[in-house]
């Protein structure tokens, strides 16, 4: 198995899906052992930071890559399984920034009101523990919560010429915000460009859905990527399947169009997994489908609509390239 | 312990939140076994009943109830507790009705595109094995579905002299079509009236998130519950607790302002449990909060934010509420 | 020409479409005088009226009515020719409301900010100059608007037997608060119960499209108000005429709904008008319509489609019945 | 006055804002004499080409541009002022594209129905009584229309390194496909960029508010444009001014959001004018504004918040400078 470190260097940060010339180039195959800086640029390190005074927001969400895969074309789809997600520093940190995040006035959802008050909160990792400790900032309340590692921003190279924000969540990922993006999850895009030219970035040690307050436990992260191609195929939205799972990412506003796009995209796969005519799929997953809310906060809202391989036949999507991954990294 | 079976005539059934006079009156505590006809009133009773052709749509989804319940008074909280959900009938069924659902144009987004196809699926029940059987019309696939008994409708009148169709989910609860309402589930909902004026109905014998088709797979219910007061401390919006969750369901549009109603009502709930402040709540609920959409294709389209209560030290909602209507219904 | 007279005692005021019984029963044909209390319900008098101290939210809003129209019957079309509008005192009230208003967080769009500073504006009427006199509350800026009556309530009782509060406009018009409502507009207006029950009020002495705080210029008003009816021929939503146009109001939400019901009914109107295939309606819509925003505060967001009848051949909706009010109007 | 003409050739159109290398450098103060290719490219010249038949869907709405502003620095504003626009064709056209449009379900308000029937109308331009023919494609109707030509794509390079589709409105301007655009109108963007890289293009020979079928009368546009430039001062959101009107244009989703932009940035230039305080912009605001919606069919929805300048006293936004550019314009 070929295998790729890389941890950028500062100069090399990409803050955008397309518009970077690749950092690397891999072969289909390749298990990629990452380092990405944390969603703040590094500039939040302790309670006292507050992000408007530290922030520069011209440079938010760093993402390492882009790297170009050889031998990809437009329309083939590229599958990013995450084989592992370790915290990169002993701590994250969480922040409310002024009019950001989703219980508050934003520069879309424009109001008169004054901007919450700011504030910093840092988790402290246990690594033995596996928790992320919380303590509050307005009071004496703590909690150790789980660690759950999961990556914010798995993208590639948008259609159409356009370059991206790396905040953007849209059909060539980017910015999710979803915990299903964790180890053991594969994530299939359609390829718009030439080498594809993925990246990652984002880690979150844990987050809950619809990362309510626009950051999730942020954090440095070392990532372990395996990352494959497949022919053709291209799935219009995200797909992302684990050995539980099979889930589409759908980002728009309202939400209620997010929803949409990801039902209709899994209406569509399900009649490719079990050859259904789409009424019948429709049917279906109106019994079947969860549909836990991705974020409320980035310029696209994201709902990832899923469902349990268990009450179904044995399906193999992408010729079981989810299954075949995930053997591949056991055996690395 | 007080008990009350009501099984509705005909004439009975109540189409609206509001408007109708109780058809009992019941002292908090009461045990209430209910049988409710399913949100089709019976129309369709096979694959050949095509919705269009066989409902009277303005009447749609028949409450049991209203119940008045002594004591009652606004801003009081009704605690109904669902015991148990049995269905009354070995087959369920649900249908794509033309302009109702969540993947067609409706009423509202209003488009010139033709209806989808009809179709009626018919979903037997297997009581030993506890299934449901979804069978293709446009195709041979079958599958047997998990039996999850659930209640579409639990409200209350509304405020404000208003009467609310039994199609909407609101404030009052109504028509919040989330499979949070199960067995082992308390619905806490604010008293608008003399006599709260509950009812249930709606049983679904099991229901994805999003209720994508409109239509879960809709059944007649045995319904068992236990029915209490708490004086005062009326919620804002429905709060939901199981053994093992804190719920709120926010129900408006667009759908990312229901999410907002539920989460600022989970804030206050996080404030008033653990004493913290809002700013710290907010923060807390960032990286706990779980967001699965209930539906998609109501008036009101409804999300549920729920919190795991393992993460927490214990807490006592409505001082324990909960736990003590648990243990009531488990030596009844 | 029969014609009535009605100005409410306080104990008559209605606060809902739906659910009142009727003041007086009118026969088509017949021209009302009446006589409406302000939105506020006459609780702000001097800019030192503060809303949140001053106004009883339970009774905001209050309509004069209902009118059992003899002969009305469920999908008949209700015609209200609006003959003149004179404000009814000296002075008109607009106030900041917390939570209340289009640039500010609601119930709804639920968030964590601090409500805006509340506030109230009083406006004097200059009779003789046909103005009304805007003064700063934070500094001294004064400019006099033109005088330009409009009711931001003319409905009548829902469908399916709902009550819904004179907050409210839908279908069956309400609170569509636009400033098309006006002396020579006629409201179309689908009946849904027996004798229609319609009902106005909710003055306006001036209002900006969106009524961006929630308020307008607000004062009690006198309406001459000529009614009739159409056998059948029920619009799904309110269609206004006048001399210059044909409209239609959408309310719903998110906005765009409100739009796309208001472009779809205005689609069936000109194949009605023009015997137009909807392709070709939709068409020459896409060129023609204008689509000035009603309002973006109440409970549904309104939005005006109209088009301007010069551009098009003459054409007589409902049988002309806009031209012969008109005409019966100005010889009373 | 330095005067610049500039006709693309084919290989120069530019499908995206920023992204691209300028085509010329000007002074500020330049007059530019443009030439722009429809929103088609050309693909559609008879009714009887369809649109998905026809049109590379990679390649609509070319820009004519970007030009680079001598002096134009981040944080600038570019005052781009319509001086003349005449169509370069003889007759425009416009056509029902499936899953596009206003009417229609679409890649974002996804659903399972079926296209609407493909067309295309052609209009004739009468030049000497100033009028497009409509043609019913699905009958025989026919009528013609005042001629007002419009620019649907003025616009700057975004912010962030972002490359944006010119089919996008946003606050960089670009797609705005607003009535508002038309000679007389000065349109005030922010730059982001040195040289601020703008780009005119969709010419429209007439258009409704909402442009509800996704397409105006498009055709190929003679442009006559006066750019100048006004150190700092950069507004947010696109601001237009006319003799007779300040506008604002917002761009987002869902439509409301879209408002509220336009309606704050109309708040701040209310407090710019006349020294007001922001409550009491509000409040004014609330009686006078007038909001046409512009489109409700591109990536973002646009709506325009504008007020009518006789109401007020005379007021000069950026001192003057569309005045100024008004003269300079009769006088070349």
């Amino acid at each position: 198995m070929d295998s790729v470190e890389f941890r950028p260097e500062r100069s090399q940060y990409v803050y955008t899906f397309g518009g970077a010339d690749p950092v690397k180039r891999v072969r289909p195959g390749t298990l990629l052992t990452l380092w990405s800086e944390d969603a703040f640029n590094h500039a939040i390190t302790s309670v006292n930071d507050v992000a408007s005074q530290v922030i520069d927001f011209r440079y938010l969400n760093p993402q390492t890559g882009p790297f170009y895969v050889e031998g990809a074309e437009p329309g083939d789809t590229l599958a990013i399984h995450v084989v592992d997600l370790v915290p990169a520093r002993s701590w994250g940190a969480s922040a409310a920034i002024p009019f950001f995040g989703g219980m508050t006035s934003t520069d879309r959802t424009a109001l008169l009101q004054q901007a919450l008050p700011e504030a910093t909160w840092v988790y402290e990792v246990d690594t033995a523990a596996r928790t992320v400790g919380f303590q509050a900032r307005f009071g004496d309340f703590e909690v150790a919560l789980p660690l759950e590692p999961m990556l914010g921003t798995v993208g590639v190279a948008p259609a159409g010429h356009e370059v991206r924000s790396s905040l953007v969540p849209e059909r060539f990922g980017g910015n999710m915000d979803t915990p299903e993006i964790k180890a053991g999850t594969t994530v299939f895009l359609g390829v718009n460009v030439e080498g594809a030219l993925f990246s990652i970035g984002d880690g979150h040690y844990r987050q809950g859905e619809g990362e309510a307050c626009g950051t999730a436990v942020e954090g440095a992260m070392n990532s372990t990527i395996l990352v494959d191609l497949i022919k053709g195929r291209a799935p219009l939205w995200p797909r992302l399947e684990t050995d539980d799972y099979w889930m589409i990412v759908g980002s728009s506003r309202p939400m209620e169009d997010s929803w949409r796009i990801a039902q209709l995209e899994m209406i569509r796969w399900f009649g490719e997994l079990f050859d259904l005519h789409e009424m019948d799929a429709y049917q279906l997953l109106s019994q079947v489908a969860e549909a836990p809310i991705a974020n409320v906060v980035d310029p696209n809202y994201s709902v990832v609509v899923k469902v349990r391989k268990s009450l179904f036949p044995a399906a193999h999507a992408f010729d079981g390239m989810h299954r075949d991954l995930r053997s591949r990294a056991a055996t690395r």
